[in-house]
């Protein structure tokens, strides 16, 4: 007797994602997986979004989790699938972002004798995952599935290597499993020690990572910041943050180490709230790695599986402070949006301009690297939006993310502030846009260079002028297309080369619904 | 007393390159890597080629390894930059291609702090390489570097990991050391077992893979059949192998299990040439995994780290075969064109159309699935070329691959016979091969859809009816534009739709210089 009664492994799999509240997969899928691709067909309640690139998958997982604040899924093929992903999951493991992968493998049979496609795929899968597990039966996938959404849940990368003939096999009707998280209590010990660190020293930084720069968590800063005169703080590219005319000011630490170095020298202590101290980008001769020095106190508050942002509400109760922050103080953002520019672009005027045209409610994607270098401080006063950044570094994440991010908040417009050489990495992504029809603006700043290394050169003290050095850095001879790039996928574009030009580009991409894509050419400024 | 008798560790590093004889390095590099950058223009020899993504770099090193018989260079970014190129580099190691990386490494008194962009490089780096270290100093970067290239030589993947300051630091005037490789003698014993086999046996076949499907390993494969009358084959994908008029008929095994079995089924015995024994791609229900089965006899020849011509050689003259095949034999090819078809392009047709076009001495890259299963069948007959498949079966192979063949192989054409769905991995690579101005021409074998996954969901009885399934198989809505996609990265394009245009696009790509690409929009054949 066999009917409806029965499911595969992988019927129970997408049931399990259903009962844990995921509503997307970022899918690129191959013969392995084709039970969890009929698993979708049958089993409504998760949509499945195709990338033409698995690092698309990855980059957007993490943007969607970023603002959804839930897990999404993923389903890749093998190890090879999964290794295209790896770059974009090494961001979203830095951002603490939650993602439930699923990797088919080769049948459990046949995996034995080394199929072509065959490769440690457990190794590489570890190199980004904080849980992992490669299932072991049928019956055993609904308990893995939720066990690797509640780790994911808390703020990491999860994933389930899932052999095929388990995932094609049929079961009984079995249980469901459910999946949750709870944060860890706030540790009162180190609120206490935080809030006495705050009351005893002068020079004193709160500094900010994780759910610390959301909206709830920067309202209990403020609330730290007007009882006690502490400085807001964050680090280079935070993974996500609210920002603008009624959240607290907070200064980003500049990306060099002699800089930052420089900054954090004028504090006598910290107390970090869901972030790490700081370290440099890179290491460079005679310059320091760490940031802080041993004689500068600090404490943590909010770390590992705790809720920053609660940790920071009890430190500001703690501290008697005010139930809310006064409207105006010098620490408040008020808004003031800057003059448009005008005349030809360079990186400069195009961060002038992005402010001054920047919609309300804008989620920002930030991968503009050098080009960008002055967006942030200019947009502290526009109105509120959200700041996404390139948190672990691994270039490519920009066009994945905002398209992540677009399907999480479909009634927000997305911005992608995007550098070239990275937009590059993973500009397949440009096709889920069109595909899906998302309010993505794409604004590559083309620079024609991986002008980060021309800097670092020059920092060094060598000049680029030989031929070789020049042909690894310089992206001309010939000039990328950007205009038919992003037609080829189906995405409205234009190459802009004044701030007139990019001003009514912009404008037109704001009122028009689905993706967008302009190219602003930039001048060298000097 | 400092000057020029003083070198970096990275000058070390290129000055052992050179020695060795590799002349390319496929690069992306970034801050880590500005050592290397900077010795690759001070010492002359290694030419460093730019792509834009580094699954560019790791297929570009494994087709100039496959056609140029030593091992290229990669230079990589750190974790996330080798995670790039891993897909590539799991295809380059089942092709047993020679390739040499290094792998910039953060500083190694930065690497504890564990900045943003560091990962468990080593672990990630061991997935595809047999041969790995993470250099400790840099007076051994070149004992590292020689004794990395030495076992690239021998047919894998070496990767040294290198920390920036190792790379950076200056060392007294050392020893440059020398890589060098000779294969194993062949095994006498194997020979004469398998001379045994052959000659006690009436349904036997030679099996070839790895350098026996090379001219010369094909010329004693040749005088192997032509004394014992055993028939030729090797697998579905193998690395490179000559072919077309004057070169033994080597049969491949069919890609589905079943068929493939059927096919092997009928032989007794099998001679292993520098090939393992075939496996089936994919595990199916109800299907085998192994293809042969246990009282079919077996020898294998020219195993791991011996040369399986020489082998070949050797078990020729053990035979006391002819000291060359007959010219003409039903086992060796003759020339013979097939007629150019006419009409609207199907699979098919495409399949007719390029063998009666190909020009002579062709290297011809084939990623292109099921849009190409009659290819191979009919150039068997051609004049003679070069094959290279996608050995790993990791898509994404072609684009890099041929632009890496073209810079092994300047002086002859280059056919990279494509998949739409597959090319759409790694179409980065185009820009390279504008770029370097490379023969390349691109076809694209337009069908619009994961193809093989149609056929997968079809052999397995279930029709793509769902929308949830077809989204995740069709590459429409929007169909993407390879023409624009092409010109955006500066190679000249065009779109056809009928044999007679493919015919003329072709004749032109061939005639000039430089890369081209030509999507062959195909109708569904019935």
């Amino acid at each position: 007797m066999k009917g409806n009664i029965f499911m595969t492994g992988a019927e129970s799999l997408i049931m399990t994602a259903v009962k844990a509240g995921i509503e997307v997969c970022f899918a690129n899928a191959g013969t392995t997986e084709l039970p969890v691709v009929r698993a979708l067909e049958k089993v409504p309640g998760v949509r499945p979004i195709l990338c033409l690139f698995e690092g698309g998958c990855s980059g957007a997982a993490d943007g969607y989790a970023r603002m959804k604040e839930k897990p999404a899924m993923t389903l890749l093929h093998l190890g090879p699938g999964f290794a295209n992903a790896v770059a974009n999951f090494h961001n979203a493991r830095r951002a603490g972002s939650p993602i439930f992968n699923v990797v088919g493998d080769h049948a459990s049979w046949h995996r034995p004798s080394d199929p072509l496609l065959n490769m440690d795929v457990e190794a590489l899968v570890g190199t980004v995952s904080r849980w992992q597990r490669t299932n072991q039966s049928s019956d055993r996938i609904s308990h893995d599935a939720a066990e690797g959404i509640s780790a994911a849940l808390s703020g990491l990368i999860a994933s389930l290597i899932l052999p095929s003939d388990h995932a094609w096999a049929e079961i009984p009707p079995s249980e469901i499993h459910a999946a949750g998280f709870r944060f860890d209590p706030v540790d009162s010990e180190s609120i206490e020690e935080a809030a006495k660190l705050l009351r005893s020293t002068s020079r004193k930084a709160l500094f900010l990572g994780g759910r610390a720069l959301w909206k709830a968590g920067l309202h209990a800063a403020a609330r730290v910041a007007a009882s006690t005169g502490c400085d807001l703080l964050t680090d280079v590219f935070p993974a996500r943050m609210e920002r603008g005319a009624g959240f607290p000011i907070v200064q980003k630490i500049p990306y060099f180490p002699e800089h930052a170095a420089a900054m954090l020298s004028g504090y006598e202590a910290f107390v970090f709230a869901g972030a790490r101290e700081p370290v440099a980008f890179f290491g460079y001769q005679d310059m320091p790695g760490r940031l802080l020095t041993s004689d500068q106190r600090r404490v943590h508050i909010g770390t590992a599986f705790q809720d920053a942002a609660a940790a920071l509400e009890c430190l500001a109760e703690a501290l008697d402070s005010p139930p809310s922050p006064p409207g105006k103080a010098p620490y408040m953002a008020s808004l003031r949006y800057p003059e448009l520019p005008g005349g030809v672009l360079t990186a400069e005027k195009t961060c002038l301009a992005l402010t001054a045209l920047q919609p309300e409610n804008a989620i920002v994607v930030d991968e503009s690297l050098t080009s960008g270098s002055a967006y942030y401080s200019l947009a502290t006063s526009l109105a509120p939006h959200t700041l996404i950044n390139l948190t672990g570094g691994a270039i490519g994440q920009g066009i994945p993310s905002a398209t992540g991010a677009a399907i999480a908040c479909p009634e927000r417009p997305v911005i992608n502030f995007q550098a070239d050489g990275s937009a590059l990495y993973t500009l397949q992504a440009l096709w889920t846009q069109a595909r899906e029809n998302l309010n993505v603006t794409t604004l590559i700043c083309s620079n024609r260079s991986y002008n980060i290394i021309r800097m670092e050169m020059r920092r060094a003290g060598h000049s680029v002028t030989g031929t070789e050095a020049s042909s690894l850095i310089d992206l001309r001879n010939p000039d990328i297309d950007w205009v038919r790039l992003s037609l080829g996928f189906g995405v409205p574009a234009i190459s802009v080369t004044t701030v007139e030009e990019f001003s009514s580009a912009f404008y037109r991409a704001m009122a028009e619904p689905g993706p967008h894509l302009i190219e602003l050419v930039l001048q060298p400024s000097f």
